[in-house]
């Protein structure tokens, strides 16, 4: 069991504008292994951002995101290694990226990584 | 297939008023088609706008939407496409366009397109 | 028809404090008539305020309201008609109209108009 | 019909620690009689606060609030009165009393008075 | 009956970045014992913070919550223990403890302690 | 004030097969008058029924129920006129009318009215 | 403290057909007072009934209610007294009285009283 | 514009048992266009069946609904031919066919077509 | 740890009626333990009955409860338990138990207990 | 790929009592791979079932689930693996498998496979 996804697998396409705007992709499909028990891991990941001059191709991040499906690795690292390949490949303005696990032994988790200042656009809308 | 929609459906009316106030229109019967896939898409469009001289008229502006229905064009595309077509048509003294899209392939998407600055009465109600 | 709803419908009393606080009250049953098709248009009128010396009666806020049922009148300017005769009838610190209409050949419409500064207390709490 | 409830019902006890923190309770189960119409009225009221020295006991509040139930008094009346009485007794940093109240001839109602500063914990969790 | 929950049962792992993020865990399988009444309390035990160096171990905050079972304490008290507690032991940049009580006699009630100052990645995202 | 709708705005065109199914048609605009207190009732109609030989047009009973906005006509008559009109006009093999109201002194009603047998179809799905 | 509701508060008005129908009024604003404790208790109390020859009139019913509000009298008393109150002054084809209680000490509790054989129109609607 | 849509799209395969079993797919992005007005209608379309020999093809059916985008036909008219179009080619044992459509006027309309008896363990189950 | 709960801890009184009528308490405080692992169950107990002679005194039935808190006992035993102690205590007309659990491993499970024959009442309201 | 899980992983305990009664088991975290396409399909698999003389253990049922999670099988013999392999093993008196799939191309599915005769109880609770 390899903890370390595969970046290559994401793609990208040129922002059909250069003025500011906001992006979100929800995806409810996550699954990854808990490096700890072996038990499947499930959840949410969001993904937040302003493309500086690139996006990235929604079917390319959902393959990005099928990578984990066997991978031992934990929540924490899971948000951080996200918002890191992301951060890195596409150089956005602005990126968030939050991850909500389903229930184990009574918790619900939730965790929030973040590169670049927020938008004022996000703010006041 | 060709991705322009008619702008000149839209029909505009005075504003009532001088005083600034805040529009929000939710249209939840948006479809265009995907370029890539031939696929229809399908989500919810709101336009939200302070008005400086004219406000948009309503069945003009599900005319315009509707000139959408057999076009292919991506998600990001038609939420600047909207901003910038209202935006030129209307002069508004602030205008934000939110596009929220039915789930693909375990995604869901939203596009967030504004121009102007955000009100202080949106802001603070 | 005749779009001029009756202000003089409006009963206030005095202010049970001097110390500024907050009312809102919610009326879902509010309809009038669209000018334009001769069709009633339903919705729900939201009146947030801060009295300065008066407040106004329910039961003479519910006969105005009840007054606009056969006017032929706008969703915009039912609302800054609203705003404007309580503005000048109850000269309050703060008033905010906000209207929600049901939907219309798939538009959901909200217009909100506002009189005065927000106040401190409706941000914080 | 007397319409002061009996503020010598509320007791106290030490806040626990120094550092100051919010405690918000909500209490579903309020009943008074309008004055004017002899109706019962029934409503919600939450009542957040910093304690400066004391924390007001819960079972006291419920016989306090109790001691409203066969009582002449106004929404708005209601609300400054639980605020005032509150804000004397226990001296605390922050206070914030919020009434709604059931529909009555298609109106809903919510009354906010406030005692302080907003804490900083307030706003920014 | 003994209140004092046994901080020593808390695990902790070291923080998979030195990226500034937001952890939260939520917990609704809380329950502890009025120290009054002698009856069971249930409720929901939401913490959040921003790691300095260590974040803490999911199954040791669970087996820490589970100490509570049979110890009387009140509200307030067990929220400021575990602020104390946590704080104390993972030197967070920011800790937030949220508790939600179910309804005893009309009443739900909610308790907030902070440690440090709230993060901009909270506020803004 | 005249509490009798104008049936002969109804229309009917032929049911699309001879094969029996069942058509569901629910309007949450209907309002009428108190006859007693004068003051407006607002509801929502639904009507189900397997037709024999003939539908109600939409549009036509669109306007048949706006008839009634100013008529003075109470809940238990409105749902046994209704029900009364369209099995006159349409012969169903059944018809179901279900009039839901708006809350009035603390009480929501429903009134149900039938004509015909229930059909299988209906009782099965 | 005397737990008997006056039930000639009651009125009643013919009903509008001879052809069965049903009818249900749902009051969620019934507070009665626990005869063991001396604490209120709060509820929702939902008539359902098929009229043979009167209605009951809601705004007598609405009195018949209030008229409960400071009688001593447990959960299964007012179910029972309210069915037989009603079936005995009304004498309906059928008849059912539904009592929701809110949560006390971590319960909920409903209890359904019925007199006469449910309508075909109940069960097949 | 022509109101046939094509069942040759439709593919089927075996069915993985010979014990009956009930399949169920909602598809809610269902579009065609009312020949009325031309407008665009939007519903949601769901199909029940157990199977005899086959089963159809998601994909297929997906297919088969798109082919429907641009024709003009009625509520009533879809929902009878796709209950037509699926008994002929796949001889269910059961199909029942379900049609709900989004608000239009004040009014949301639901259509449902049957063919041949329900199955035991859909009513039990 | 033994897995036996004290039926004497229940106290009844007599049922205000002869006529049959149904009684439904929902007590959502739950807690046992589980005898495998050792860690805390929590769920909700939901008990129906028609009572013959007696009806179970509610805090009595809480005290019964809460006396499962630090027993070791599976979730079928709970139920069939809670069935047999109240069966053979109050020799009910009918009675139903349901126990509805918290998630365990992405599980969530409810059992269902029953002695004696469903009531008509409650099958047709 | 081979798409036959391992029912040797399900384990059974002796059920508690030979009276008969339900039990309920919801997985909200089943996974698979859709032979034609090779993504992941998401589901939630519900097995309800009177157990004759034993129940299947809760941990080994999860084992047996995740068995899956690598597995090419369609939705359908998901479902009647399921039955058969629950059917076989533990000879039931009664069981129903029902599976709900996540949206794929604007599609939810459900699926529902039963085995002997529905108990008196699941009907009548």
């Amino acid at each position: 069991m390899n903890d370390t996804p595969n970046a290559e697998l994401l793609e990208f396409f040129d922002s059909p504008t250069e003025a500011p705007f906001v992006i979100e992709h929800v995806h409810d499909e996550f699954t990854s292994v808990c490096p700890k028990t072996g038990h499947p891991d499930f959840g949410t990941v969001t993904v937040r951002y302003v493309p500086r001059a690139v996006c990235v191709e929604l079917k390319s991040l959902k393959l990005y995101f099928q990578d984990f499906r066997n991978r031992g690795i934990f929540y924490e690292a899971v948000t951080n290694q996200v918002r890191d390949d992301l951060a890195r490949t596409m150089s956005p303005a602005w990126l968030q990226v939050v991850t909500e696990w389903k229930g184990r032994g009574g918790f619900r988790s939730r965790i929030i990584a973040t590169h670049g200042e927020v938008p004022a656009q996000w703010l006041k809308g």
